[in-house]
């Protein structure tokens, strides 16, 4: 298959491209340092990104930017970094790329785990994670050409623990190459209309 | 209780209204005919309403504009008059709103049974539901001075059967008297962090 990778650099897109890299032909974009470039939070960006890349067999998105930070200091304004980014930006991935995607095609999107099991700073970003769980439920039934749509809901990953662990009081970290294997899932099975979680 | 409610005026209001009006004072907000006049897409309005009503024990929401239509024809644009109403608007009449809202008051916020069982049409504003889900959970854990937070989330109610039936298909109606019952758990009992579904 042919596979775009949004958010190839992150630790949990790195995980994705080496569980799936020796079966599949990757196409890595990210803000920098990839084959192609893309600002998420803008349509015409990601517009041109799909222009750029032309047909693909599976968006993979393991990105999106969240504001952290205490719910009584939440506003409207860094809200909107949530919503912008992790929100928008995956949606519209999904918005302006299933004409990109060939038939029996997938998207997997990334939500997070603190939709579920929330933690404190954590709002906003589960905010945006409860609405990718809900939109992937939701577009799964109207997709075109059989072209399939799944999330992964990741607990924090051991891999990343000393930047977020303090976050994440009693957690359970889980191994990134089982996050890894969620999607490989999504890309390589059957399913649809999915929420992953890896906890 | 002084109970604020956005929404007076729909089919669901009007039943929260019928539940509560006995035990309770209300002011009603809404884009018209209302006490006090909100427009919740913008925060600046959120804001005035808020200092033209003062201190009140519970601010319940059965408010929200949605895009509905098929997911092929769901853009950027016409997904945002979810994104701003249902979703960012409810989401601001908390973040901007707790200041106002007593000791062990409450938000109540509604969602909708199609973040759950989607249906044809719906992604927008199922996308919208599962970000207030998951906003409530988490928001719920640092809400200031015991204020708490829950979500209903309605089946099509019986009284709407005629403009909404359609888009239902096999739906089984309830009495919008059985949302309004939801409403009255979260504003007169003691849950937070709860959505109440009424299917």
């Amino acid at each position: 298959m042919r596979i775009l990778l949004i958010g190839a650099s992150g630790t949990i897109g790195n995980a994705v491209r080496e569980e799936l890299a020796d079966r599949h032909e990757f196409i890595s974009a990210g803000r920098n340092g990839a084959d192609v470039s893309v600002d998420i939070t803008s349509p015409e960006s990601i517009r041109a990104m799909y222009q750029t890349v032309g047909k693909v067999d599976a968006v993979v998105s393991t990105t999106g930017s969240t504001h952290f930070g205490s719910f009584l200091e939440l506003t409207p304004e860094n809200n909107e970094i949530s919503i912008q980014s992790k929100l928008k930006g995956q949606v519209n991935l999904v918005l302006l790329g299933h004409h990109y995607v060939n038939d029996r095609g997938s998207f997997t999107l990334t939500s997070g785990i603190i939709m579920d099991d929330p933690i404190v700073g954590g709002t906003s970003s589960a905010m945006a994670g409860g609405a990718l769980k809900a939109f992937v439920t939701s577009a799964a039934i109207e997709m075109p050409r059989g072209i399939r749509i799944n999330s992964v809901s990741p607990n924090v990953v051991k891999e990343s623990i000393k930047k977020y662990g303090p976050y994440f009081p009693g957690f359970e970290p889980v191994p990134v190459s089982r996050v890894a294997l969620a999607f490989r899932k999504s890309v390589e099975g059957g399913q649809t209309g999915q929420t992953y979680t890896v906890y």
